[in-house]
């Protein structure tokens, strides 16, 4: 299965068309997905006391759990959302703080903390305000992927396969836009 | 005035500690200072559609409007927060989404975006189960400083004048974190 997981509140947003692209193409390709539209979930991000407890008692918050059995059931999960601040927008922040706990995502081993989701595939695709220019020769681009690829996927032992950066997006030209979304999707095709 | 904006769901916590510890050097130097515990207020997180709105008709949501007050009227800002999954817990995170928004924190001049938030200092405390072995040489620490200090404070304009990472809060003594503890009251009253 693939999942699809998608943070951003506008309907007509440009991060709305991506996830609806990525959708076709799952369709045209005949795959099962699963979309997880965390707005439209009305998701909770807020990691509380009563989640420590309850994970400590050795059970798992009900709606953690139902998104733990579809991440576990995929093999290959696309994220989609904006950068916002230089990381994700709270509602998935919050699903990693949440989701990616303990036991399920990664769990001490010998005295090493080792990852628990090595046999899943990621791809990232992310909007910014930001032009390439200048997040790529500042170093921002590696410190993104590095604190997102490296410091929470490859922590769970995930295999980011592509990071697609989609600078500038509120600034390009419409035509611009829509050769984003064709390269999304041609990229997609090859991969699945 | 002097805002602490801490962001941990347990009371119990070394982060508490930390925070107690914060406020009893502003109480020692007389300082006039305002809490913002986001777990305590219950602080929404997550920028919605509706938050948009609000902001393109000039206008601003009433839970932002009382933090932007509150941060307008700061000359120092303390962020006390652990570092979950490389970045902030989702609760922050979306107190920076909402609140630091644009016309208050950042707006366009002559095509270019400045930051309206120079005449501020930060400082941040976070807490890590990572070690600085493992985030020193990898260039994670570098990253969660390019993240944070550079790609939100500075953008706003405010100066970053500590930031300190204290590594592996559960692996080390009591001794050690009491030393910690006593190492933040001394930096901070050095500040003050």
């Amino acid at each position: 299965m693939v999942s699809v997981i998608y943070a951003h509140p506008n309907p007509k947003s440009f991060n709305h068309a991506l996830k609806e692209a990525v959708i076709e193409v799952l369709e045209s390709k005949g795959k099962n997905y699963q979309l997880r539209d965390l707005y439209a979930m009305g998701f909770n991000p807020v990691l509380s006391s009563l989640d420590f407890e309850t994970f400590l008692s050795g059970s798992v918050p009900e709606d953690v759990k139902r998104e733990q059995e579809i991440i576990k059931a995929s093999e290959l999960i696309i994220f989609i959302y904006p950068i916002w601040w230089t990381g994700m927008p709270a509602i998935l922040k919050g699903y990693i703080d949440r989701v990616f706990s303990y036991g399920f995502a990664y769990e001490e081993k010998d005295g090493e903390l080792v990852g628990l989701l090595s046999d899943k595939t990621v791809v990232i695709i992310n909007t910014l305000g930001a032009s390439a220019l200048d997040y790529g020769p500042s170093g921002m681009e590696d410190c993104l992927r590095k604190t997102t690829d490296t410091g929470i996927f490859r922590f769970c032992g995930m295999h980011v396969i592509e990071h697609i950066f989609l600078y500038a997006v509120p600034y390009v030209s419409d035509q611009e836009r829509k050769d984003m979304i064709t390269k999304v999707k041609s990229l997609l095709e090859d991969l699945l």
